[in-house]
């Protein structure tokens, strides 16, 4: 069975032993990890504090930078905000990174039980998605959703990925898949009127929505194995 | 904010408090309860047990009819199971029905503390629409979905009602909407993909369907005040 779940809170009930899943955050944790990795960081650790970040950069024998958010803007103390824009190549190039977001941390510790967890976004589907074509089991398609609730473009997301599979869809799944294929001409448009999309260009980060819903599907798959997130 | 609830289940976890709710399970509760009042049912009391239903029916002094299912089938000692097509006018004119089903007596429940509560199928989902037009406050649109699942016809049923609303509306709104608009030339066909429509139909409910996805649209709206549903 194929199936999305709405958001990082409803997978923590979802039993996903046995199975793979795909944490999708396209604005902007998971986009700014394909960006990370793609331009030549080493690995991402996701952590759900920023004292657990802190903590981990103390610890560390190597050089560690620290990204992520909170309420959408940089944590104070730390290197990087969640923009992908930031994750340039001058400056995460065989770097470790450790970050803490609101929502695409959560759904990331919330599928830790899968036997396997892909981490996607617009930028790396297709590689994401020729995993996913040789998978037999189960495979859980989360949307980090924001604060609890459901966000459009993650939805998107997960349905472009849905309508490159074949397999036994959840109700759930068909409906992404459909508003997906129904929205493809122009994903960005209907992302756009997402209270999500609306929020961060009101704080003025209309450059990583550019980012977040570029034409580019083919960055590197990720993979995260226990709890480290590298390139396939 | 127009929201739609996925689940009965979700909506228990949501404040209702001086909001209008509007409960939908296309298949089959909302649409036999439809059914029932357009043909003549004085009221119609949901319960979560078969064990209250009968309570009810040993302490009321007028005749009452029991309807409902478990698991899709007719409950023992029941007068009649949980399809549109047990609720002709010879059965049910005049009388009192006291009904309980798996999804969407728990979903009315839920709602219990919504200011308004209304009951909503295809089948009068067009009076229901011009009551939810001269509301002002938050509107919960709650898809009873199955055994805690989203079901796709409650999804469809609930974009039905969002796109012809104005005002904000929840990404998931919004997300019910375009499911809805990108079907709306063959509903059946894209419900049809639905868990819940195969597992009814594979039970021998093919009728069950022709009724809940035929094109009426303007059967009675009903609201539930004080735990009895009446038509408007």
């Amino acid at each position: 069975m194929i199936d999305v779940i709405a958001t990082a809170q409803q997978a923590l009930d979802v039993d996903m032993n046995g199975a793979t899943a795909v944490v999708i955050d396209v604005l902007r944790a998971t986009s700014s990890m394909t960006c990370a990795i793609h331009n030549g960081a080493r690995s991402i650790v996701a952590v759900n504090t920023p004292e657990e970040a802190f903590d981990f950069k103390a610890k560390s024998s190597s050089r560690v930078i620290l990204g992520g958010e909170r309420h959408a803007d940089k944590i104070s103390g730390f290197d990087l905000d969640n923009s992908p824009l930031s994750y340039s190549a001058d400056v995460v190039r065989g770097n470790d990174i450790v970050m803490t977001t609101t929502n695409g941390t959560l759904a990331i510790g919330a599928c830790r039980r899968a036997d396997r967890l892909l981490i996607s976004s617009f930028l790396n589907a297709d590689n994401v998605i020729n995993q996913l074509q040789s998978v037999s089991g189960d495979i859980y398609i989360v949307c980090a959703g924001t604060e609890g609730r459901f966000t459009i473009e993650d939805g998107l997301c997960a349905g472009y990925i849905v309508s490159k599979l074949v397999g036994d869809k959840s109700d759930f799944a068909i409906s992404m898949q459909q508003v997906y294929l129904s929205s493809s001409e122009d994903i960005r448009l209907v992302a756009s009127k997402g209270e999500h999309f609306e929020r961060l260009k009101r704080k003025g980060y209309a450059f990583d929505l550019d980012v977040c819903f570029s034409d580019i599907r083919n960055y590197e798959a990720l993979e995260c194995v226990d709890g480290v997130i590298k390139k396939l």
